[in-house]
């Protein structure tokens, strides 16, 4: 059994970690931290949590997680994240950090979007986790950046196309959709519920933090700079992501041709599921999963490419990658833990 | 006070032109037909009525309806709505049918997306009533083909643009979103509670029958043919429909000058309204009223535009911008019947 | 025209007060008060007021809005309330407080519940808002204390049982559930969209601050003091409030008699519909209108009669009440600006 | 490994059972039926199975089922249910019927609330599947009547209190509350996504078919004949049931005294939560689990007691504790194939 710290337990992110790994056979979870519960039992954070997860919160104290864990994962916001990260690898111990401070490789990039990074010396060796790119490198990690929610929908619908050229890359546009529990668990008049529920609305347009970091997968994959219009809207769920992508289609293969290109690039990936013809992904049908579904059509009126994929914001696109991640750098079956199927409805 | 006659009074539609019309200060409310609740107080099919409306649902029947009212709103399915709509203009009332039935100019469109047309001849004289467009023509009209709900809120949000020529329209791509009540009263499996809460997808992708009404209308405003990429998408919310347009910008404007080109073309409608700068459209902004809120920005980093509407879809989408289209017919104040603010939350 | 002011119009009472009198044919909004948007428009807090309504925040400052108004709706925290109240009243205003200051006769009870009590002597003056008890006490009061949301459907579904004595008082028990605008626009975690969604609960369990108003309404109608069980829960959707209460009968009446009854009773109340024989109350057919919808029957295998009141805790529950005191206390017609249907879906 | 079939699988409660048992490491699913989808993969009716579940829906053929299979989960509507019942068992299968068609052992009070029943005989050797009062007779069973979910709530809400006679059994009221998948899975107009969602509403008030179902568990625990008040309500979520339950007390204890007996009663239970005080059921704590949480308090001014209990209507009311009990029966770890913690959010 690996032993296994969840630092910043008290989010969304941090209870989803505790869902997956209590149900994980070769890990044990031996330290959650929150800043805000010191002391406080977690399940009493957390009451779903009760009479199976008896943790009592820790402060964010690094010796202390240190000595409990050989594995940490972080679920603290960006800037908090990179504040004790670096002490966690000085003592050896393998991190998965699921904040934003170690996806983007070049720091002048992170710092236009972000703020002053205080670690960029880690920039180079932190691997980002996006196994289907990335599996190799992520097996040998000490660092893993776990992707953005938004980016791992993002990259994984446009990973085929761009790896082989089949669209004009000047013409992406994705609108993308997230559930409430993407803006995370902190008290803010915009995440009431009031404010949320029977609403929609688009927000950080052409501005979003996701943006550079879903261009650097991209530009890596198609090996050529990509820039893309990306617009984030908020859903009324609690959870899920699903990212409608277009691109004028540059090759000359057919819809079916173009099918079987996705089946082959996905075929053997365990989290991949490409649907059958006409069944479009729906977030409901990935709910608590680490699935990300994705299916594609050709508008023959207008010669594009179409591309949805979804995922459940806090398995795929946080908690289940962060453990798939995991399992490549324990060298143990990628799937173990994340085998649970969906829940519907 | 004029009479007006429902017809297909159990939709969604039908019931929110009784929410309308009951409270339209110059007519009055003087039949209201449903096949399946023929002889069936409408306030037992819609208790929200109770006590307010004591209508009795008739048949459709072309004489009764006839003698009973002056202008007759037909609610009903395409294919349906031209069933009757021919008998009551030779009846001599007027027509504002909010099928798909009378949209489309060029029939053979209209046959190639719906099926078979039983009355092409009449294509030619209904007016599409989007008053922001055709407001003359709908004063003079017998019959006006009131507009999709989807087709609203695209051509209001793109209509400055495309007249102006700013962008190339070749580039077009929207991405639209609309709660359930755009799919109709039928009891659908696809349409039950638990498939649709907590879920999210696209559907049409490709191939919705919205696509060429939008088109017709984006020519006519552009002067050239127009070809877009339209992809609808199901929301879990009652009302609102959110669509987010996207093309390549082809003006050497800031987006202060095209703020204020919105603003000039918009200043003086009645219910549209250009957001201030930053205030995105939100469904839940526009609940229960007829306005279409419009925000807009330029991606600097790729050269797009963005801009995005959001209106009721039961409202301007359809019951509402059939109000606005009676009054202009009647020739009374475009305004009246539809005052009432959003209902928020 | 008579000249209002809102004082606490950032909340959602506040902002369905200005949805209600912007519609009142015989007011006009002179003043809108908000201590934490002071100078900011109020469309800026509530886009869906933008273009429609102009005016800019004002601190709340009893010179200032009694220098602008002559009617005073105060929709603040309770102690916050009774902190300006009676400097309203000084000033000659007639004020409608939607507080919980002024509800409770008994200064001892309020300060068991609440907290001391500045202006007690003002309890005695302060008329209990709610019409159909104390219809002609309202139209002279200078001071109404505007019923919470659940005493309203309480207090309206056993007002007929509690008259005329046809239940054991002693076997009351009330089991009441409420949208989440009941909570307010404060940012609370409790609040949060996804710890609302797709949840119930519970709360105040044998402890809500509403019990006392209710006993002291119920006493009253049954001219015996009345105790009750009275359990809130917590509902995930905007706007609601329903109750359902249970009673052991203690009368030898048919249900077809009991129906008389509440038949009578409510026959020419404008706001009250006691709906048809298997119709049963529903939070979506009252909502934005002020309606309180109630049923009732007899369980035969327990004699104990069920009555549920549904209403829209903003419009009966909150604004809406207070529009129709105001009305009262005017002496203009109870059901001007209230006559909207409500909206469905 | 042990063979299981489920029979009518494209319910709800029939992909719940399916999403379970994939999760069980000591049975495999060998056959599945759905009479609609014969011939069609159970992923194509439930996308959410795709990949994981390859299954095709088999006609419901009792040998081919049999053949297939060792224990039979039969999730049918009733009447569906004794259709095929008694000739699994005839060929010596066991079964799980999750109907209401043998959970009723008086063939008289189930054709009451029913209809006629056409295999009376196996009303007394039938098990009604409650664990936590019938886990000895479970193990050995033939045949398992699966619980109602309201029903189980209810029972294990009210089982220490009847059992030790501490409350006045003829005050009983049950104010109980159910998301919408209880209402299964076919395309009627009252489960529409637009009827349901934003509303709220009882229905079956005082003639709910669950209501015979409870007063026979009830009266078992009691020893006594238990009539009560129960009050069915339909809330706007896919899963999750609360119960409210009422009586007045009778016992001299404290609530400190109360909750040890909860907690004696329920502390070796492995899917019982008594929760700490002052937490309150919520059916989100429960998402997905197999959980039943209870919490209680007595109202010092009225002498009740009032127990709450929460659920997810589709694991611990139906799917679950099919499991559990199959468990039983196969005399294996009853916990097998539950484990997994509630999904929150």
């Amino acid at each position: 059994m690996v032993n296994v710290a969840i630092v910043g337990a008290s989010g969304y992110t941090g209870v989803e970690l505790v869902r997956l790994l209590h149900a994980h056979p070769s890990v044990e979870i031996t330290c959650v931290t929150s800043r805000q519960s010191v002391g406080e039992e977690l399940a009493a954070v957390f009451p779903s949590l009760f009479g199976r997860i008896a943790h009592v919160c820790d402060d964010v104290d690094v010796d202390l997680v240190c000595a409990k864990s050989d594995v940490v994962f972080t679920a603290l916001p960006h800037q908090t994240a990179m504040a004790v990260v670096p002490a966690f690898l000085r003592a050896g111990k393998r991190v998965i950090d699921l904040s934003a401070d170690y996806r983007l490789r070049d720091v002048s990039v992170y710092e236009q979007w972000y703020q002053a990074h205080t670690s960029p010396e880690l920039l180079s060796e932190a691997v980002y986790g996006l196994p289907e790119l990335y599996r190799e490198k992520i097996a040998t990690a000490r660092l893993v950046a776990n992707p953005g929610c938004y980016p791992t929908s993002v990259a994984l619908a446009l990973k085929p196309l761009l790896q082989q050229g089949l669209v004009d890359v000047s013409t992406l546009v994705v609108d993308a959709k997230s559930g409430a529990s993407g803006a995370g668990r902190s008290a803010k008049l915009g995440s009431l519920f009031c404010e949320v529920n029977e609403g929609f609305k688009a927000y950080g347009v052409a501005g979003h933090r996701h943006t550079p970091e879903i261009e650097q997968t991209l530009s890596d994959v198609a090996g050529t700079p990509v820039r893309l219009t990306f617009t984030p809207h908020l859903l009324p769920i609690n959870r899920g992501i699903l990212s409608t992508c277009y691109a004028q289609f540059a090759a000359a293969l057919s819809i079916g041709d173009l099918r079987d290109i996705y089946q082959q690039q996905y075929g053997d990936e365990p989290f991949v599921r490409v649907l059958p013809e006409g069944v479009w992904p729906n977030v409901a049908f990935v709910r608590g999963s680490n699935f990300c579904d994705i299916n594609l059509t050709l508008d023959p009126r207008t010669g594009r490419v179409i591309v949805i994929a979804a995922i459940d914001n806090l398995v795929k696109g946080a908690a289940g990658q962060a453990v798939q991640n995991m399992n490549l750098m324990l060298g143990i079956n990628e799937r173990q833990g994340l085998e649970q199927l969906p829940l519907f409805p």
